[in-house]
């Protein structure tokens, strides 16, 4: 299981600030560039490591902004430029899916992709290795395949995927067909899908054959199609690429891939399911990053920051230091500290969803210069 | 009552950093440097602003340590030279207060003194006046005469001065003799002072002639007296000083004034005390502070900081703003965020009184470079 799979071919869409750990993810720092792990390592470099061994150096490709070009190749020296699909705006994860996909069917009929986000957590490579084996092999079959997070507590914060028959697929022994999607759950409600085992996170990973997503693709949004293929016939041409995209990227209809591709799929039974074995956060807010780097102990405070200065006396939750800055914090439970050159946050796990408010609120009083 | 009261001298000890105030107060930047109430103005400038109707300019002492000469001066362009007496290390009130005494006794005999602590806050300047001109003219009857503040609730964080027999003096309507000093009590004797009325705040004024105060060192502690004369036959003469100074004051006893002075005193009934009917608050920590600046209304958050550039929502207690950048605090209540150039405290008021342990370990972690 160490040689790359044929034909496979990883993309990453790098996209989102994540707007709910400003003010450490930013439009300059989007969250996938940030060490949220004390690992050494961003997310995105993390997600880049999980996938070579899957996919091989020169077939991992990124979608990104143009804002993050320097960025993203700094943090992947061996990306192949060929690799580096840029955006000139953000027009939601079809198009930038299905750009990758086009493309890279136009160099390999044959290809299938996997597109991971840039921006989530994974531990324990093995399990999530195995899961994208057998996701490869369903998507050989024709499905469009996503890997469930068998999950590990009854969240409210994940949507769901309820798995349905199973499928007799060579090399995807836990392959089977997604019966339906679930939005965020009540905790009533996610504490019987934790019981019944059949509901999985969705952690929006699909594995596919490019050629079976575009033709989902052009099924359901027929137009969007032909502008994906439209730029994918002039993009590896250097000198036609430029006009095109600008002429037909930012007419592009913003639509999730979940809408376009993954529900339409799920409802013809085109749409499997290998439930993933691995731990998996989207470290959604401070509070998630809270948990992810307190060891799981509530007890804890969590210290994120290379250089972090903390003096902490009766004090749990999270503090965030990006800053040479001596931090005290004293007698509070379940805070979030997050201090960075030119913004702190402070709050508590309990009010972490809020961030966002603030970021929407500084945007409007003029003080876009923080965000 | 506008003009300067004959032979009044008004001394300011500046001294003590305020370590419960860190990371705002600190040894280079202490307490009384800093604007506490928002007003524009240090504490100390404002004890001098309220000093100079009773004493005029020419005559108002300040006894700070050599560190903080220049600072002194800069806050007080006004003062003269000669009213600055400057420490070579910290000797306690005893010998800051005495060494004045001495000085300005040896200037003119018949001075009468009032030492105001620099880093308190008072409201309502006239009652403050009142209390200080009634003062004085019950230490011209020879008696060291204490300000107690009438309370404005039962606070459990000051010492209380028990009122005893009235005393007849013209100018004084109010004075009385003090018949006891009474510790910090718990919240239910607290009440029944604050019912009985007769109990006042202890704030540490004393206003007394110069040569009784000295008189009274004498009685008590003789040595430090012998130490103070010797000091002060000195003191204006510029090269007599320094030597003395050196040989001097590094030996001069550790005694705060209200042991060797003040309680001796009111056991000789030797001691009287003038209610003082002004708001007063020593702001000993950081939830005074708040409780100074949220107008008493506990569902506010306090801002302190001249260009705080603050985004709150569903937040109580205060922040200190010291540095251009924005701070958010989100659903936290009574809270405390103190945010400096190089080190940040974030607590609650309720855990207030902790923060002067932290500077202790700060100082045992060789982090000292931030106090």
């Amino acid at each position: 299981m160490t040689d790359p799979i044929p034909d496979f071919y990883a993309v990453i869409p790098a996209g989102g600030i994540g707007s709910r750990l400003w003010p450490l993810s930013r439009a300059d720092a989007p969250k996938f560039l940030h060490d949220l792990t004390g690992s050494g390592r961003s997310l995105l470099r993390a997600t880049w490591d999980r996938l070579e061994p899957l996919a091989g150096a020169d077939r991992i490709a990124v979608v990104t902004g143009r804002a993050h070009r320097a960025a993203v190749e700094g943090e992947l020296p061996g990306i192949p430029d060929k690799n580096v699909f840029l955006e000139s705006e953000p027009r939601d994860s079809t198009a930038a899916i299905g750009l990758a996909a086009a493309i890279l069917a136009r160099r390999n009929p044959e290809v299938i992709i996997g597109s991971f986000a840039a921006d989530h957590v994974i531990r324990v490579p093995h399990l999530f290795e195995w899961a994208v084996r057998q996701a490869v092999a369903t998507a050989r079959e024709g499905y469009i395949t996503t890997i469930g997070i068998q999950p590990s507590e009854p969240s409210v914060g994940f949507g769901y995927i309820k798995k349905g028959d199973e499928l007799i697929v060579e090399g995807a022994p836990e392959a089977a067909l997604v019966e339906s999607f679930v939005e965020k759950p009540d905790l009533e409600t996610a504490k019987t899908y934790f019981a019944e085992r059949s509901y999985l996170w969705n952690a929006g990973m699909f594995i596919t054959r490019a050629d079976v997503l575009l033709s989902e693709i052009a099924a359901n949004r027929p137009e969007l199609h032909a502008g994906l293929l439209e730029l994918a016939e002039a993009w590896d041409d250097r000198e036609a690429r430029g006009p095109v995209v600008d002429r037909v990227w930012p007419g592009l209809e913003k639509i999730a891939i979940d809408y376009s591709v993954a529900e339409p799929a799920a409802a013809k039974g085109r749409l499997a399911v290998i439930p993933g074995h691995f731990d998996w956060d989207d470290v959604g807010d401070f509070a998630s990053l809270s948990k992810l780097n307190s060891g799981g102990r509530s007890e804890n405070l969590a210290i994120l920051g290379e250089n972090a200065r903390i003096l902490a006396d009766a004090a749990t939750g999270i503090v965030v230091s990006n800053t040479p800055r001596v931090i005290s914090v004293i007698g509070v439970k379940d805070i979030v500290v997050v201090d960075t050159a030119d913004a702190l946050l402070v709050t508590t796990t309990e009010h972490a969803q809020r961030v966002k408010g603030v970021v929407d609120a500084l945007k409007l009083t003029g003080r876009g210069d923080v965000l």
